[in-house]
C-alpha cells in the first residue's frame, strides 16, 4: 500500500511519509491565522469609523485571501508536493488534508480546477475586498458578492463531483466529518451570511435610487 | 471501435449510432431559439415602456433558459442517452454535440457536475430574470449578474478540466472550433458584457445613495 489514504487501491508512487503531526499543522495554521485576525481587526479599529460588521468583514477577507493565496496556491502549483523528499509546512498541510479527501493527493482534475480559480482570482480578490470596505469604496458589495458567489460555485463543484466520483475519499469518519465536511463548512456559511447581506443592501440602494429619481 | 468520438480507445458499450443529420439538429435549435427571441421581443414590446436594451435582455433570459433547461437538463438526468433504442431529440443532440467534447457521452464528472448546476440553478434563474426585468423588480441587476457569474464559472470549469485531463477530446478541428470553442463562446461573451453592465449600474446606484444621505 505505501499510503495513509482511502481508497486502499489508489497508486502514489514516489510517496513521502507526513513528518509534521496533526497537532503541528493545526496549531501553525490555527495560530497564523488568529494573528492575521487579530492584527486587522486591530488595525481596521485605527481606521475612520468603520462598522464593527465591516471590520468583521475585513478579518474574515483578509484570513480567505490569505488561505486562498498561501495555502491553497501551493498545492495548485506543486503537482508533485507528496513525492518531495525535503517538504515544507504546505506540502505536509495538504498529506494531512488529503485524509478527508484523497483526490488532493491524486491530483483530480475537478479538485485542482476548482482550487485553481479559488487561489488565483479569488484569493487577490479577497485582499481587494479588505481594501474597498476600508476606504468605502462603492464597488465593495458588489465585489464581495462575486467572491462570495465563486465560493459557493467552487464548494458545490467540490461537493458534487466527491459524490458522483463515489464518495469514498476519506480514512475515516473523523476526517470526513472533520476536513472534508468540518473545514469546508465555513466556506459554505460564511460566504452566505455575506450574499444575503450583499444581496439586500444592492436592492435597497436601487430603492434608494428609485426614490431618488421619481 | 463502434462510435465516431475521439478518442477511439474511449469505450461505448452498447452505443446506439445517429440517426438525425447535423443538419436536422441545428436547424430544430437554431429555428426553436429564433422563434422565441422572436416572441419575447414581440411581447415585450408590448408591456411598458421598456428600453430596446432591457427587452434584448429578456431575449436571452428567455433563451438560455430554455436552452439550460430544456437542452442541458435532460444531459444531466439521462445517464444512459446514448444507448437508448429510441433516442428522442436530446439524446440526438448530446450524440452530436459529443464529437466536439466526447466528454459528455463518456459522463465526465465535471462535464455533468456543471451542466447540472446550470440546469437546475441556472435555468430557472434565467427565466425568473425575463420576469425581473419586465417587472422592474429592484433584484434585476443583482439577479443577471449572479446568473452570468454561475455561466462563466461554469465554463471556466468546463475549459480548464478539458485542459487538464489531455485536450483531445474533438473528432476533428471543425468540432473543436464549431462546437467546443463556437457554441460555448456565447455563454462567455454575453455573461460577460451584462456581467460589466450590472457590475456599473450597481456602483452607480451606491454612489447615487452615498450623494442622496449625505
Amino acid at each position: 500500500m505505501g499510503h495513509p489514504y482511502a481508497p486502499a487501491e489508489l497508486e502514489l508512487p514516489g510517496y513521502v511519509p507526513l513528518q509534521l503531526s496533526q497537532g503541528e499543522i493545526l496549531v501553525s495554521y490555527l495560530g497564523a491565522s488568529l494573528f492575521v485576525l487579530l492584527a486587522v481587526w486591530l488595525v481596521s479599529g485605527r481606521c475612520g469609523r468603520l462598522s464593527k460588521i465591516d471590520r468583521m468583514l475585513m478579518c474574515w477577507w483578509a484570513f480567505t485571501g490569505l488561505t486562498h493565496i498561501m495555502i491553497e496556491g501551493p498545492f495548485v502549483f506543486t503537482p508533485n508536493f507528496f513525492k518531495k523528499e525535503n517538504p515544507n509546512f504546505f506540502d505536509e498541510v495538504w498529506k494531512e488534508y488529503s485524509k478527508g479527501d484523497s483526490r488532493y493527493v491524486a491530483r483530480d482534475t475537478a479538485t485542482v480546477t476548482v482550487e485553481g480559480i479559488t487561489a488565483v482570482l479569488e484569493g487577490p480578490a479577497s485582499l481587494l475586498a479588505v481594501y474597498a470596505i476600508a476606504s468605502r469604496k462603492s464597488f465593495s458589495h458588489i465585489l464581495q458578492f462575486t467572491i462570495c458567489l465563486g465560493q459557493l460555485y467552487g464548494c458545490l463543484v467540490y461537493f458534487i463531483t466527491a459524490y458522483l466520483d463515489g464518495f469514498n475519499f476519506w480514512v475515516s469518519p473523523f476526517y470526513f466529518w472533520a476536513y472534508f465536511i468540518g473545514a469546508n463548512s465555513f466556506w459554505i456559511w460564511i460566504p452566505m451570511l455575506i450574499t444575503i447581506r450583499s444581496w439586500k443592501k444592492i436592492c435597497a440602494a436601487f430603492q434608494t435610487e428609485k426614490v431618488k429619481t421619481k
